[in-house]
């Protein structure tokens, strides 16, 4: 016979510590960022003081160890956290998502030497840190990179030119991904890298659709030395390294999405509640309430994935890399398509800066390409459930 | 600063009774269904006997109180086992599920007499259950509803017609929803009905095009006498009783959806890792291994939306009918999606009956339009989101 | 500056003998198929009878050349015809289909002799064909196929499985590709053989999802003898001429899966037009009216299609294999999601075999596989693009 | 028997003269448009003189009567050259379609002083235009607009606010809805008007998502006094004679869409077989050819609808409004959908100004909005079908 079971908590209730974070995070986004972010967007401009700010309270280091001056809190604390901020921001939350990314390989990574030179000011984002892996002539195929690092001496001397790099010419820190050994993912090693350095030159920053909030520039590694003591990890491991830290930040972004997304509904829900045509408000029309539900659904759908998947990088689950790579492309692909639905709910005034939709449309489109485009994802969660079959 | 928050229990975790209950499960449905799913498909047989077998094991009551023989278990645990169920037969897993919302309908209203008299039987499956709502002319719309019952001394006399009735001819016990007042959800009442009772007429098993494994009828009442100790609930609360009943049916053809699913997911991968064509297994070709990659992913959301939506309902929250409507949209649209997918994969092979996989997704079809059409759902859900806006 | 150009004919304004065709094909789809669809489907039946008929319609070989019998059509017209015979019944539309492609190999590439002895029963019906190209091995891996001629003498002995071919068992002119030399495409020869010839084992009819109404079979050829005078082309030339057959059977799939939804929509909207709910007919209801456009773009942009592949094949248009490739992977792929949502819009009706919506949706589910799947379709058509671009 | 009918022409083989015009076109527009395409949109600049040079060229007014300076074209020739002008810039080719709009509003309905004192400025586009409907709180229910115009004497007094309007502040010549009598359509009168009136103000450019290159105004009317010879048609008959340019506004614009959609595709295509990743041509990935093979498809169904839709509004079919909607919707649709692949294609690429896919993509995605949204086409089509069948 069945033997009952208790009801177990749910991932969609927090616990009271959880809902105190969410609603602190909650009152800097919607002070600090929000009544912002169409300015930003529109000057190309990087807050990096109000960014400083959220160093204060401890969203610089969200998983990086207490006793560095991190917050210590889980991957699943820190999807709650990156989905709030993004309803404030969604590129100034996906460079803090990234600078959470640089702050945690040095404290998982580092020696005892490199967690205390560097992950302190990090995790205090007194200094701001870039993630440098993509190449321009490696994107989704990372392992072909081809900047070197030469040992020489103490010293290793970098040269090569990366693209993409979100934050460059404004931070202060890089992780870089460099080969020092043979072709292929075993010969890359990684590298914490003074981002002041000389031979350090940084390209203009990239026109964009948008996160127009979050220069990304080419930096280019012109004969840079490097001491031999910022080597992160050892030789051949910086590829693991880096792939290690796109696990979270794959959830990240993910929160980033949703939170976006999450803005872009309820203000669509607002619209059409307020909206009259044909006499009647919007809302009595049934396609757009149709369009509304899909858009919860889905959203709540990825919502849950990240969260379980947070869960998954929180207890080391042995198919956490999959389920990260669920979460990120679930959510990064129906939040562009929800904030898309929202823009057509909103009729032509969707299409206006000022109602702020439209700017998150063009931040989320990008989620849907990077930390590993969606294509790499479906790669790897497809190849995790034929290795299950087989 | 941020305050620290244990990792908390996710819902892809399930506990150590679950897994055994999900084990146990598992091993009937491999057994007493799935090597005769495809003959009774074909033949249009409704297991009665291996059902009640079902009954042994604590299927007909699973969250009907154990002090009347039922399993006492969770909705959460209930999803468990009717995605379990549906991976040997989905439409006799779907045919349980609607003999549960009959046992606990009975369970959860009924006063100490009709406790006694009904419970005991259904839960163990001795007497199996017919939910009868839908008419004719109400389809969707089921508070339309037009068979009558009228008062008459210390009985009811019920005149009219029922459609699409599961199980009905082979079922002992129905539960009625009729007219007992003005037009409208208020004058509607519940009946506990003899299945063998004089004046009960059934129609002609519906040829449909699957779930030939559950019959449905057209039940017609002329002029049927119920004594009115078997009134279920008062006078007017019977659309109550029957929505409410529908909220846990909802997740259970949810689960169904998805253990069906599931079955076509795995045969799917199964077969594009061992077919071969141009040379190389199937799951080479990089378009079949998104595809996987996709139902993969949707399965799991809509698994994780319905754990959730269970977890709701098993605690009252108070958006429960919301989420239960999420759950069973998404679920039921993605897994016939994921079965026709599989489908696909198996090139002409799943257009065999042979494979089981056409059946799959027939089966599946149907769990979009009962037990509230997904285009209901997204009313429901659509009305939330407008009312948290406004 | 510009000069004006005279309106020029559409494809979608017909000629007035296409009018008139389509009125003579709609008057014996409506009277000698539709109203045995349904029964046929139950039964399994393959209405040889009927189908003949057709034959003195000259449905038989539509572009088959006149002076052998045929209607010496144009493939814009057999677009026509197959659209509104599937309006009658899709499954033997199909076969007819089927039938024109074996008609039109042996009128094609026949030599005088073979186009005499074979061509005219053909054309008139008092022969049925079958293609025989699919293997069990060999799906779309087409040029893969395993069945083995080997000459003797003034025969060629053929050994080797065909599968799911239409027909087979109830026809009487097999045309079947078999393998004459080296592995691939270049090795393959076509032979017209006696459905009759000692040798030949039909396999018992597979039970399918659909295509009730046409049997398909295995064939197995044990040691065969066919005349080496009824070899079609040349050695080598056997995959040429398959696949040459098949750009036109692609046409006639497509409108038959077009002429299959088009019935489904005008009853959906019918439906929908008639029953009431919440007061008021379902068409009142905005969703419903949003899918029935949809359906009705969709539709017919898959006829414009159709017709202009129609139009490259008449003309040997460079790039028709692209074309009909175009027609066939998007006719079918949307006229099965326009028979599936015709289902949805009936509501419980729609799962209903008496309905017949169903029994099209299952019809119309094959003809995303055969004739080439859809992803071969795909391959087809992004080939053909990059190649215009490099 | 059937009789054979000729071959005849098809919509996707272009005459001689057209093939003529497609390449004068696409001279103009790979010349005078697409190399400051990027830079327009960037400044924001309205190409003024640019525009102009192509009213030298006939585009200022297509359809326009050739005796009043239009090229006397038909729709069909519109829409092969707004499919050119779009390759060059979507945003410029919108506005050079909305341009015709206007002058042929006047060329149809005007009297014979109007047809003369306004055309052949407009024609040759030594006059530009703006088309003056939507307003601030009737968007897609344009026939309820509050823009009143009153007779006084020999004129009309016109008092409200349009938003949304195209060129505004950069036109020479406005026509205007404008109210003179009862709520509803019936009440709307169309006038001509000079732009540089006194009492019109222009609000600043709205800042939107796309569309930089054409600037849209709301536009204030305070008392603007139009001589009363300036009416266009009849009292009452304004929003007939919007709508009715707005069937050829909507081909135009579907046109564009597909223009632009199809750049992005060609340029996608050419990426995908120059850049290399994991050893090989992105083109060796099954599933990016997959996308490409979808584009293809979906625009090529697009474009016949399109032309077959002008074909339609040429003829003067019955059914022209329905036919236009579908084309409308469809194009729009499917062409910000293809030109977002194509963004995905690009990888971080497509992301960048510099590609000019982002671009594409912010430009097409007002096409889903204006000249009636595609919820609006929606109800057209629907309703078309719905009145068919009943």
């Amino acid at each position: 016979m069945l033997s009952p079971t208790p009801v177990t908590p749910s991932i969609h209730s927090l616990t009271e510590e959880q809902n105190d974070l969410v609603e602190m995070v909650r009152d800097y986004a919607g002070t600090a960022l929000a009544p912002h972010s169409l300015e930003w967007d529109r000057d190309h401009f990087f807050p990096v003081e109000t960014i400083k700010q959220a160093g204060e309270l401890g969203f610089g280091g969200i998983y990086v160890a207490e006793e560095r001056g991190g917050a210590g809190l889980t991957r699943s604390d820190a999807a709650l956290i990156f989905e709030e901020l993004a309803q404030g921001d969604v590129a100034v939350a996906a460079y803090i998502s990234i600078h959470n990314m640089v702050a945690w390989m040095i404290d998982a990574y580092g020696d005892a030497s490199q967690q205390e030179r560097w992950v302190p000011a990090l995790a205090s984002m007194q200094h701001l840190g870039s993630y440098c892996l993509t190449e321009p002539d490696a994107g989704s195929d990372a392992a072909a990179l081809s900047t070197r690092a030469v040992r020489d001496g103490d010293e290793y001397v970098l040269t090569g030119t990366k693209q993409f790099i979100s934050g460059a010419g404004a931070t202060d820190v890089l992780v870089v991904m460099a080969r020092t050994g043979a072709a292929g993912a075993s010969g890359i090693t990684a590298f914490i890298v003074d981002a002041h350095a000389e031979g350090i030159h940084y390209g203009e920053a990239e026109r964009k659709m948008g996160w127009n909030a979050q220069p990304t520039r080419a930096v280019t590694f012109d004969g840079v030395r490097v001491p031999a003591v910022d080597r992160l990890g050892a030789e051949g491991e910086g590829f693991g390294i880096a792939m290690s830290a796109l696990n979270g930040g794959r959830l990240n972004i993910a929160a980033c999405s949703i939170g976006g997304a999450q803005w872009a509904l309820d203000r669509a829900a607002k619209h059409i509640t307020e909206r009259h045509a044909f006499g009647a408000p919007l809302s009595q029309q049934q396609s757009l309430v149709f369009t509304i539900a899909d858009m919860e659904t889905e959203l709540q759908a990825a919502r849950l994935l990240l969260r379980s998947a947070a869960h998954s990088l929180d207890t080391g689950h042995p198919d956490l890399i999959a389920h990260c790579a669920m979460a990120k492309r679930f959510a990064t692909d129906i939040a562009f398509t929800a904030a898309n639905a929202a823009l057509q709910l909103h009729g032509g005034y969707g299409y206006l800066a000022e109602y702020g939709i439209e700017k998150v449309v063009r931040d989320l489109r990008v989620h849907q390409i990077l930390e590993g485009s969606n294509e790499i994802m479906k790669l790897i969660i497809g190849r995790s459930v034929l290795g299950r079959v087989s």
